[in-house]
């Protein structure tokens, strides 16, 4: 079975949401496990739309303290409280976020939540892991922007590769020697006879990763943190003719995005926040395809599986 | 030409928003002017989505501090400064509404917003004229809720009656009578022949009024200020069979909204609110209708026109 990596957009609009678009909010599901990454206006909302169990959702990543970027925590985490959740959720974004959050729960007298919220401070000056377990690795990196921004990269953890069951047996392998054919060796029968590592072994899954970059400007900096990830979502706030209110505001225009996306030798580019002012995000789209063709523009409720 | 005189139903849930209902908000449009009606998360997306301008809406009417009913306002605020508004906006709620909005524009760093924010207290003691000019009164009075909570009524001025022109001429009636004719007065013509008022004049429509009450366990004390409003709205969170829930959660059901409706002799009842443990109102609706027949229950996007 083909264990889940796919994302599932929330919301993909710029700080002002449009009659389609709502603020920024998406959703990386890794093997049965959500991560909320920004929590918009409407994010709550969109998740149940989503049919996303919040039960399954323990992490929120918080990129930056716009407004269109968070809004939409306390709506959630007051559901939270509404559905008497009980394990600890944990909220990785900038320090501040803490005094505000608990500004808010003070004022409406909420004192026990009935859970632990556990704040997690990012680092805005350098690439970080913030979270890891034995199958995957949350990294954070500087993105270039008004005030303190993060990305984050998903990756899968490499496997061990597996040992095929019929070679074992035909050259009577010990199991003391399983660990180091995993590790690469090769094989030394007891007449001698040398099998190579590869015809013993099923190589791993190659491990998937999911880059998200939003708000920034052009930054090449980040290229080495989300080299060949297989999906990068990188935002494109306006078109090129925008390119002077996209260097003003620290936002990226489509070809921008594409220049990242194709330098960092991505499997595949989507963007997203798009300026209110866009209709229609075809022209940014036009743009970044004329760079790096294996772009998409997303809309709210697509989802996007890394397959392997 | 019928001058407007309706409601949009912008979210109709209760604290936890479902995958098709946001929480509470509504705009009503009184001859062109908008006024907004709690504010939950996503009232500003969904006043998008109903293609309600914004620069007709300078009032916002805050029931009650729950979340459910102002966790929007903070995005309303920001897009409004994206927008450039430069109008005062008028946010009628608790006093403490103000310190905490305060904050949030604290912490953003939102010193300049472009326009003014003007906090007006409600009172929820007692009844009370919060806004009147020539051609509308609104009202807050106090509901019965867990913290401080106000309901809303909106009700034309009563127009002065016009005077039949044919009339006017027919009998050569002098400027200077006009003003007693509308107010009453029978006219009496140089041969002594009484014309009754009635048949000089032409009576005014019948001023229009909209009440809104959410939220609020089982109030009749409420009825003087709904008294024969033409629309109610009244928060309807369970049935019957919660009546325990109801009262212990100062909620109504829709048998205790109807016996509302019905006491205060409304024309129409809205209800709303749901709890989202009711895929469907259906329940709470035929309770309703059972006592008060001409009951809706609202859902998103909804319009409701009060007619002459």
């Amino acid at each position: 079975m083909q264990m889940p990596f796919q994302l599932t957009i929330l919301g993909s609009s710029s700080a002002m949401p449009t009659s389609k678009r709502y603020p920024t909010a998406q959703v990386l599901n890794v093997l049965g496990r959500f991560f909320l990454i920004d929590c918009g206006e409407g994010a709550q909302h969109q998740i149940r739309k989503n049919k996303i169990g919040f039960g399954r959702l323990d992490h929120i990543f918080i990129s930056h303290l716009h407004g269109d970027h968070f809004f939409g925590l306390i709506g959630f985490i007051s559901t939270q409280v509404l559905l008497k959740r009980t394990k600890d959720l944990h909220i990785f974004a900038h320090s501040e976020l803490q005094r505000y959050t608990q500004f808010q729960l003070d004022f409406m007298g909420m004192k026990e939540l009935g859970f632990r919220l556990v704040f997690h401070p990012l680092n805005f000056k350098k690439t970080q892991v913030i979270l890891e377990d034995e199958k995957l690795t949350i990294t954070s990196f500087p993105l270039k922007h008004r005030i303190p921004c993060c990305g984050f990269l998903f990756r899968e953890k490499e496997k061990e590769p597996n040992i095929k069951k019929e070679q074992l047996k035909r050259y009577q392998i010990p199991i003391r020697e399983i660990k180091s054919i995993k590790a690469g060796a090769d094989f030394v029968t007891e007449k001698g006879e040398i099998i190579p590592n590869h015809e013993l072994i099923i190589p791993p899954d190659k491990p998937r990763s999911f880059a998200f970059c939003s708000d920034t400007a052009y930054h090449e900096k980040i290229i080495p943190a989300i080299q060949g990830a297989d999906l990068l979502y990188h935002e494109a706030t306006f078109t090129e003719s925008e390119k002077d209110m996209a260097k003003t505001t620290f936002h990226s225009t489509g070809k921008e995005a594409a220049l990242i996306a194709q330098k960092a030798k991505v499997g595949k580019l989507l963007i997203g926040h798009f300026s209110a002012r866009y209709k229609d995000p075809q022209l940014v789209l036009d743009e970044a395809r004329s760079i790096f063709p294996e772009t998409d523009a997303v809309n709210e409720d697509e989802v996007y599986s890394v397959t392997r």
